[in-house]
């Protein structure tokens, strides 16, 4: 079973997946990407995640070579074609290759990768069953809503967890907690639910929204403001959401156990909701 | 004549230098640079630029696969292959190529890629009788110290610069002017030449750190602030340095002429006593 490519127009493998050194998603991050989750061979709200994809390239003005469905089908070509039922599609668009400069180029010829990589689901289960984070200044840039490939500062802050033995990386701005590393952050205070708003400082992901959604269904109160670092004290829960873990809870921050140090009730409920509707679609 | 290329170990043409699409470089902009300016067959400050790189490096905990002396010696074999007198050397050296995880690879192996590219010595000379610039707001991040390749901020700023008929952008930070979108920027106040300080607003560029040497050699006072943009309306001069251009005059911003909108005095001394110093290399 081989990891399937889609690479500019034809099907390779990941040896034959190769790019210019003058892309300039290589020379300056000028490029935008998507996770989504396939799970038992369906793909979690792929429109979602596609419409955001556009609207990434839009902020950026980078015209994607490819429509929605025409992308759609790339997905699903992988799929069979690799035969994995459970995996994560990753795709990227860049500018392209074209001698260095800042400016954009004038007849840009932009990249478009689409790859399918199967997902450890023993490492997923074990997400779910609660992680540690640690807590790191957000020190990135303020259009934090564009899906960029700019990742520096998150592969610095994700690091630095791994080397104080956490998963993630919770970032505190000025304003508040806005979100981590690779993640949304959610925090349980007083039996609502907190969590950053939308706007340009997180890249409000797919499962985030969906948990706002399972939240007004379950009629649990939610409070869409930065949650102060200080207060996860008296927090009763705390979890992250991102499309590959979907849902994993903060057992820990800095060490210090959240709430009662394992998954809470408000957390492990849309966990559940979050598994229902996936059996739904 | 050909432009010539190193990457990871090997000379090869532009058309052969191609990396794997899982180069952290091109999946987070896992990566630092240089450029370092060719003249007449000499490579100006090359040994300050290496330090550079090193120092870029160790700031985001990457190892270079090679020596000081081993990338010196790259750049004199592509000099000499290529032919090229007058040029530009692009160094850039990344975390390599692994499975897509934010985490750094536990055994990686970094991508290191050098290419000498011709100058064009008439758009050089252009630059060096003046260019007009815009403001635009300083969006960056906290590290702006770091030379690496998560220039997207810096890339969407130039654009803008460039479709509104300017060849620069100038950054204003609530602190005052930092620096512009591929450049240090300096102002001629009172008589003074003011210019932002060391410190990871900006990227200090080894022509900025050799004009500030001119400058104290030909007696011109200094003051290392951010100038304010409100300031500029009473500024005799301003110009900005990089390696590229290395002392550029700026004739306008926002349209309205900087001092008497012609390269000034200080400017041109300073450009003279640059062309003497890199006579004496």
């Amino acid at each position: 079973m081989e990891n399937g490519v889609f690479l500019n127009g034809r099907y390779c493998t990941p040896e034959e997946a190769l790019i210019s050194v003058d892309d300039r998603g290589f020379l300056f991050g000028d490029g935008v990407y998507e996770v989504i989750k396939c799970f038992d061979g369906k793909f979690f709200k792929m429109e979602e995640h596609l419409i955001r994809l556009q609207r990434s390239a839009g902020k950026i003005m980078l015209d994607l070579p490819y429509t929605a469905r025409e992308i759609a089908a790339v997905c699903y070509e992988l799929r069979s074609r690799s035969g994995i039922q459970n995996g994560l599609i990753y795709m990227q668009a860049t500018r392209g290759a074209a001698p260095r400069t800042h400016y954009f180029p004038q007849s840009p010829s932009p990249t478009f990768l689409v790859k399918i990589i199967e997902m450890d689901v023993e490492i997923w289960l074990e997400h779910c069953r609660g992680v540690k984070a640690i807590f790191l200044p957000d020190e990135r840039w303020v259009h934090c809503d564009i899906k960029s490939v700019n990742l520096l500062p998150n592969v610095l802050a994700r690091e630095t967890a791994r080397r104080q033995g956490a998963y993630e990386a919770i970032f505190i701005h000025s304003l508040g907690i806005t979100e981590c590393g690779s993640s949304n952050f959610f925090a349980v205070l007083d039996g609502r639910l907190v969590t950053a708003p939308q706007g340009d400082r997180i890249l409000s992901g797919i499962i985030r929204e969906t948990v706002l959604q399972l939240a007004a269904a379950a009629e649990i109160p939610v409070e869409l403001r930065y949650p102060r670092p200080e207060e996860m004290a008296a927090a009763t829960e705390a979890f992250i959401t991102n499309s590959s873990d979907e849902i994993a809870p903060i057992l820990a921050i800095d060490e210090k156990p959240v709430g009662e140090g394992r998954p809470g009730k408000i957390t492990t409920l849309l966990s559940d909701k979050l598994e229902a509707l996936k059996k739904t679609l």
